[in-house]
């Protein structure tokens, strides 16, 4: 299906388990996908997953655009509502629907409304509350969604959901938008069981973007199932450092869409033994969620608008992961490393430019990063630090820059380029000051990109 | 020489002095440039600007990035040196040099003893004191300062320095790396003399930037230069809040160089009596530092690498000015906007996706812009209010969202597209919250920007 391979790079978990990218519908769900007509291309647009068991413990990332999208104000608002968590971080959830075409974004009240709609059609169709409800929807913004397409699309997949992990792979073809290949991801780890005997435990998400529908606005939108059985807050807590360090870290265009939306639900239908926060199982189990996580995000920023090139930016030797995390993002999100990169040009003085420039994240960020609020108060904004007196760059696996030698270093250019003129490229980048790591991914920026985004919207 | 005109925008500086793009040399300064050969293309590639009457009132803002290149670090010692200011802010200078070609970016020890060296010739062929000059460098970063064209460079151009406004043109000229045109903008403003009556006060600057001599790091370099008299303390107190309203609202891809300079001096030579702080003198000459700034930022923008048109975002009706700045400048910012921009397309959706964006800078732009440190330090990184219930969007004169009207608004789409089929576009937002103003000022995303930095350095 692809020819990305799981890079082996340190990151601050290190022992993440071996990713397999194909849908696999963990215990106590169903899934399906069509087409509703809501694209005018006809392709699937509508999906859903339901728990077939009750309420699983759900777990949310949403956009930090201000101008978030009514499915995820309206997702929030349910988790809010069944578990009191006012962030709208955690909760139960029943069933997710996500549908493609129209993003449901900058529609005002009315658009409010329509989700509302969907929330009730859903759940009289599969008998679920309606605060059970969570949604994700993508496409153009400031159209609102077609009622009448969604209802008769729900009408005929609610009795078609599936057990199969075709199911969830019809779920995934469903939520894609201009993606050029469905993007799925599944780990297993071993949990104690109920009896005390050893469990397999299935982690399994999909995931589109960044594409379009149409030249509007990327969307990052994500879904992770396991049939672990833990606590929504204890999940939630696993799931947070876990996009901290994934999702957190993906760039493709710097721009952060109105519906970004992550969603984890747990069933705990595998007959694991509940996981309690700070338990070896729930690091196990923090592990499978992480790899994921990590996983999906970087066949997004493979699949990038008009990317040729994975970039893959690996920091060392930071002060500490978080000044780590905030250089190798830079990197990533430099428009001048990002067209070095897509002309194969081993241009080392950007990349420690950009270096140069990297920023710790709101204060918000960092805590869902691990920091304490105290240190993510005085740290959120600072500049990471960075010195060229103790900075190592290698690109494509060749040492260009070393600070304790003087500075620049005569590497063979041409041997160089042949190695970035791979579909994955690696700058790796040792600060010389501390342990912290980190990654980022990104992709080129590509005469395709600008193309495919100046023209007409009409 | 333009046909940008000086679009009447609201800024919180609103009265901001007329400017003609042209050199005029303030009195108490000499000027020229000439090619030294740094420059493989054979053009102007050294300037060199001198006090005539002893040392000049200085202030500077450098860049933030970590990896300050060795001419800023020189810079700011040097002003660290005669003011005592620690964080070398402010100063006295009695000569400015700058070279085209090479960055003397990451060049380790070696380049900062190369810069050291450049300051020893200027201060033997001027006369001046080693720590009186300040320093200025574009070009690839990585590459070493050609001291023995430099050397000769600096005897040929030092007897020939003028104190007519051809000398300052060569200076602008001598500046420039891959701009298209040189930059220089002028105003005159009233302030009260010695001796009680007017005394005319020349305001000039010139400035180089966003091309790139190389495809390797975009770099924004100005210097400013006056006749008033003004302590340096007082100068930087002017310069600093217009900076962070003008060159820091300034974005052609993003990515910020090692090498950004502002360089503004007082001579004193005009006969008007000193500038005190807080006083309505000072009001006056701060609204002519501005409005300098203001224009060469515009300058910048218009001629940022690939670019065919200026974006020019202006904030309304924000929570506060620090509001409106970070979201005019989160809209200039975004990819997306921008290579909607190129292809004239009335994206409002992108529009209102970046503007949701909108993220408070550092604490220390923050308090340049004159928030007080705790202001600043609380509100750094965190997100600018918008509400779609309150924001209205207009592209080029067309209304296209109304949150009190419900949102999208019918508008025509050709005569929007034709309108800004222009050398400028201007986006307008008011948020309706409140009375704060703000603008930022970027350029187009193209193909050529792509193509022009995806070529190899070698």
């Amino acid at each position: 299906m692809t020819t990305i391979s799981h890079v082996p790079i340190p990151t601050s978990s290190p022992d993440l388990p071996p990713v397999e990218r194909q849908a696999a519908l963990p215990a106590g769900f169903k899934a399906g996908g069509l087409a509703a007509g809501i694209k005018a291309s006809g392709r699937p647009d509508i999906a859903v997953i339901v728990t077939t068991g009750g309420p699983a413990s759900a777990a949310a990332v949403f956009t930090p655009n201000r101008l978030a999208a009514a499915p995820v104000r309206l997702s929030r608002a349910h988790l809010a509502a069944t578990s009191g968590d006012a962030r709208g971080g955690f909760g139960l959830a029943e069933a997710v629907v996500s549908t493609s075409g129209s993003a449901n974004a900058a529609t005002g009240p009315a658009g409010d409304a329509d989700q509302l709609e969907v929330a009730r059609l859903l759940a009289s169709l599969t008998g679920v509350t309606l605060e059970g409800t969570l949604h994700l929807s993508t496409g153009i913004i400031g159209t609102r969604l077609p009622l009448d397409r969604v209802a008769s699309g729900l009408e005929a997949l609610v009795p078609r959901l599936t057990d199969t992990d075709a199911g969830l792979e019809a779920a995934a073809v469903a939520l894609r938008t201009t993606d050029s290949v469905t993007k799925t991801a599944t780990t297993r780890v071993i949990l104690p069981g109920v009896d005390g005997m050893p469990v397999t435990v299935t982690i399994s998400g999909i995931a589109k973007g960044v594409g379009m529908i149409h030249p509007q606005m990327a969307t990052m939108l994500s879904v992770v199932l396991t049939d672990a059985a833990i606590a929504p807050e204890t999940l939630w807590g696993l799931l947070r450092p876990a996009a901290a360090r994934t999702w957190n870290q993906l760039s493709v265009d710097g721009d952060t869409s109105t519906n970004d939306t992550v969603f984890l639900l747990a069933s705990g239908a595998s007959g694991a033994a509940t996981v309690e926060p700070g338990t070896e199982a729930a690091a196990v189990l923090g592990a499978g969620i992480e790899a994921i996580a990590r996983d999906l995000a970087r066949q997004q920023a493979a699949d990038g608008e008009g990317a040729s090139t994975l970039i893959t930016t690996v920091v060392r030797g930071a002060r500490d992961d978080a000044d780590a995390r905030a250089v190798a993002r830079a990197v990533v999100s430099s428009s001048l490393v990002k067209a070095a990169a897509h002309g194969r040009d081993p241009n080392w003085g950007r990349i420690a430019g950009a270096a140069g420039n990297g920023t710790l994240p709101s204060a918000a960020v960092l805590e869902a990063a691990g920091l304490t609020a105290a240190e993510a108060a005085v740290r959120a904004g600072t500049p990471a630090v960075v010195d060229t007196a103790s900075l190592r760059i290698s690109i494509a696996g060749h040492l260009v820059f070393e600070g304790v030698a003087g500075g620049p270093v005569d590497f063979d250019r041409p041997a160089a380029r042949a190695a970035m003129d791979a579909p994955e490229v690696v700058f790796s980048l040792d600060l010389g000051l501390g342990t912290g790591v980190g990654e980022a991914f990104g992709c080129d920026l590509t005469e395709t990109y600008v193309i495919e985004n100046s023209e007409y919207t009409t």
